[in-house]
């Protein structure tokens, strides 16, 4: 028999893996889509690529939306490569009716390092599933750190709780602002300081940028940064490239505290155990869902919302079978 | 033996019940205390307050940092106590460090009704807990519908995760923009679109108001509203009460299509099905901590974090106990 060429031949998780490590970007692509289709090929992979893992640095981006995080994150990008580093770029998006996904916007911008090898980008949807980000982007950290990407950016939108979540997930996270989205309280309200690890403050040509810098400053020195470590505030125009010197100098010294102090491999403790502990409960939902089905889970709601049971009861009846 | 008067006698469930049915503010916040604690009262208080639940109306508030959602959310309580119902308040707040949860311009907004029984506000803490919102917010709708609040305003902060959460609590979910706080595409990629059922324009005495309507209203265009519901784009300045009649308007004209279609049926059961499926897995992830106990989780976390096993063998090997 003759094997025939098909332009997506199924994937042999091994030769992905040896293909991804050797530098192969279509390669690191499949596998990241393995984690995206939540595919069972993916146990083997994590099972393979473990003892390649843990030597990336991870630098998480957030902000609101408007405030400039994709440019930043491009910059940051374009300077890291300048430095001869392989980057892993994440854009972590809520899919949008209108898109399906990643923004054109976005993809232009990128497409500045579209063409380099050294650069790796990927869209990825979090779809608004409680967990999908906290499920699926570790993994897909995991599986750019094992092909050899010194350096990974995870861009997110969006501040509360995907914010909280990209957190848990980076080395070091930067809190994008920009002048005028907002007052200080507004700042505060976001909850935003304390997850930053540094400040920036782009689109800082504005006229409101010198006092979005003063107020952030009260804020962070009214802080209590028992850890030794105070967010320094860097002030960027990314579209410019303006500031970017300076912040992957902050991003340096960062790293420098995290790597001098116990904290790099707390918050790597910490984000094993997040992801463990995610897939443990991915693992029991699993269950819920494979006992008399989702019919009963179905059945249980629509007894709650008549009023006829309340949610304990039925979740206790749900665990129990 | 005679009992000693105490400024917090501890809570007598069904006692707390009759008297927040009757009317009693307090006791409407004590049971919502249990459920921010956790207590192990909730699970009576569930039971015995399932009868009276289903009759409250529930809105969602929500929208980026600085669009005005407070204010908004003031202005509807007012309209709406006006028109004589009773009205819960639940801001739904990422805690931060510099504040300890709600600010206190949002105290001060809502002083307006402070004196008023008519009208129960609570500020809730989600303190960035991966499903806090999804399991405190509806036990906190639940006490309210059954203490007699008709109508349950729900504002929250945060777009991404946070914002899809509540729209999976309310019966209406309004997402509140500012003009100049970004543009179009920015509102796509907050994937805010997709689960707005009205949009609300608000501080639209600013220049860019105009824009901001005309970019929504082309969005709204394309989208697919296959459900028969297309979202009305409301205009509001609620500082001074412009707007507010419009809005008061779309939502009784959303309400009567969800209650005239089988949406809201829908919904409600959609609603119960997370809030059982959030507490089963609270449950289930109970048990994995009362396991050997959470060093289980932190040893193999330690292990994974070194790259010596991979996520998915030490979940099993959690699960498995």
């Amino acid at each position: 028999m003759t094997e025939v060429r098909s332009p997506r031949p199924r994937a042999d998780p091994e030769a992905l893996i040896a293909s991804a490590r050797a530098g192969n970007a279509r390669a690191v692509g499949r596998l990241i889509s393995l984690v995206e289709n939540r595919s069972p090929e993916l146990r083997p992979v994590m099972k393979a690529i473990a003892p390649y893992t843990g030597t990336a640095r991870v630098i998480g981006i957030t902000g609101s939306p408007g405030v400039g995080k994709s440019t930043v994150t491009s910059a940051l990008a374009a300077a890291y490569r300048a430095a001869g580093m392989r980057i892993g770029v994440l854009a972590v998006d809520p899919s949008s009716p209108f898109t399906g996904g990643a923004l054109l916007g976005d993809r232009v911008r990128m497409q500045d390092h579209a063409t380099d090898d050294g650069v790796f980008i990927r869209s990825m949807a979090s779809r608004g599933h409680l967990g999908g980000l906290s499920l699926a982007t570790p993994q897909a950290v995991r599986i750019l750190d094992a092909a050899g990407f010194g350096l990974i950016l995870i861009e997110t939108v969006g501040v509360g709780q995907a914010e909280l979540e990209i957190a848990s997930l980076a080395d070091s996270t930067l809190v994008v602002v920009a002048p005028g989205m907002g007052d200080s309280v507004q700042a505060a309200k976001a909850g935003i300081l304390e997850i930053a690890d540094i400040l920036v403050v782009n689109k800082s040509d504005r006229p409101a940028a010198q006092q979005a810098v003063r107020d952030l400053r009260t804020m962070v020195a009214m802080g209590n940064w028992e850890g030794g470590w105070k967010p320094p505030i860097v002030s960027t125009v990314a579209v410019a490239g303006t500031g970017i010197d300076d912040l992957t100098e902050k991003i340096g010294a960062h790293w420098s505290w995290l790597a001098s102090s116990a904290e790099l491999a707390r918050r790597r403790r910490a984000r094993a155990r997040e992801e463990v502990a995610a897939i443990a409960v991915a693992v029991l939902r699993g269950r819920l869902g494979g006992l008399p089905g989702d019919s009963r889970l179905d059945e249980l709601a629509g007894r709650v919302a008549a009023g006829q049971l309340d949610p304990y009861s039925a979740a206790d009846e749900l665990v129990s079978g």
